[in-house]
């Protein structure tokens, strides 16, 4: 099983990373080339999750989504917003929604 | 902050919800509409990502990358792909990379 | 069969109705929302263009890619962007395509 | 001016294209690579799109809208969607909103 705090483990690395040389660092070379590149590689990996989804290919499911997520981690980093901020956000609305489910229960 | 198994808390109260009644719980009606409403909300939601970059609205990003992975969670659990498969494969990457980066300093 | 310059008409209709009350008219209402509106429908139709395709749903596909084109023409009108300009841009793809085609013919 | 006409002819020449050698026609290259190839372009270049807009570089929507359009051709020609198809679509919608336009004017 993977720790759960790869996500936060894959934040700091990338933080790490955008400092490396773009000769060597995947991160470092996309930084490089500015926003825009980060925001198509997110468009082009949603695209190929839906792609991965329709065929129902689950290696290419967990490839692609993957994909997606740690590109949205570059953009995250270059704009100063916090993987804890995505992360409480989710958690507010599981709260909200189990609430709503509780009172769908019935009685 | 967030407890950092919030993703996984998330992925379980999905598989819940989805048994729940379409008429109070979003994720059962969302699912009730078949994958390609899940799919849909996915590229609408980085979309929606790639427009709040650009516009360097921090607490829309935030808002709209909660919005992408929860929907991405909600795919994955109609197509039986794990969470921790996902993390797994960050995981992965993370480890690579780590070494591409360490192979890269100046010795 | 289509007029060849729907297109062109279509052009100028929706200049006219984005002055119309946007209580009666659907471009109107989308272009009052501001242009963020009109870019989440670009990326809502290329999504679902995607799914349609994946599908095989031929009178998806002509639904989806229809959807795509107008909101694209929207968008060309918010921004001073001339449909010409775009069929322009495709006639010099065409002739410098046409020419590597020739050129890759066996004498 | 482009001729009204340049997307039948393109449309006629992806036809042909699609036939030629893939080394030589980018047409019969990315075709080769199967329909998802080509889905991908269709999401990249709806993102590009986006990101063109919303960077307000007329040049780069031009060249975007032609791009997308231009993959579009390329999936409706797998598919045996015919242009016509598509244009009809546009021309019933601009029937259509022309009379709700015209309902909405002052008497």
């Amino acid at each position: 099983m993977a720790d759960s705090d790869i996500l936060q483990r894959l934040e700091a690395a990338i933080a790490e990373r955008v400092k490396a040389d773009p000769g060597t660092s995947y991160v470092a070379a996309l930084n490089a080339k500015g926003q825009d590149a980060v925001l198509k590689k997110i468009g082009e990996e949603a695209t190929e999750t839906v792609i991965a989804a329709k065929s129902g290919d689950r290696a290419a499911i967990v490839h692609e989504v993957a994909d997606l997520w740690f590109h949205c981690l570059v953009m995250m980093g270059r704009q100063g917003v916090a993987l804890d901020e995505v992360l409480s956000e989710l958690e507010r609305r599981e709260g909200r929604s189990g609430i709503a489910e509780k009172n769908a229960r019935p009685k």
